[in-house]
């Protein structure tokens, strides 16, 4: 299991912090006002679009209502 | 945010521990087998089927990938 308080960056989060900025950026919002619609803190958003964050599930759909989108959509395929 | 270590039951929670027991049991796995293959504890799969974790999106692919699915196939929409 990983350390969730831990910064490194790994494909997995890269990969998801980015499209966590594209569709911010689709919707024109800032990260403040991301943060402030998913009820989380500015610094924690931009450490997960920089992809230095073992998000867990409540805050990946906090941030899917925020960002009106499924939270699939904010996950990103894997190949077995 | 939600504390990554209580054991609260929470419909997000307990949505994705009730697909991964089903997609579990459609591969024919033990909850010890899922384990040895995600290379997770047993322990903490019966509990993330049970709907007790707020599980970080790291253990998310590892899961995804021992059952043979997309991550996205472990989350449930969501109403906006």
């Amino acid at each position: 299991m990983v350390d969730a308080h831990n910064r490194k960056k790994t494909p997995i989060r890269v990969g998801f912090g980015k499209i966590v900025r594209e569709k911010r950026l689709a919707l024109g919002l800032s990260q403040e006002k991301l943060a402030e619609k998913a009820n989380l803190h500015t610094n924690y958003v931009g450490s997960v679009e920089r992809g230095e964050r073992n998000i867990a599930i409540e805050n990946i759909y906090a941030l899917a209502i925020a960002l009106e989108c499924s939270p699939k959509d904010l996950l990103s395929d894997v190949k077995h």
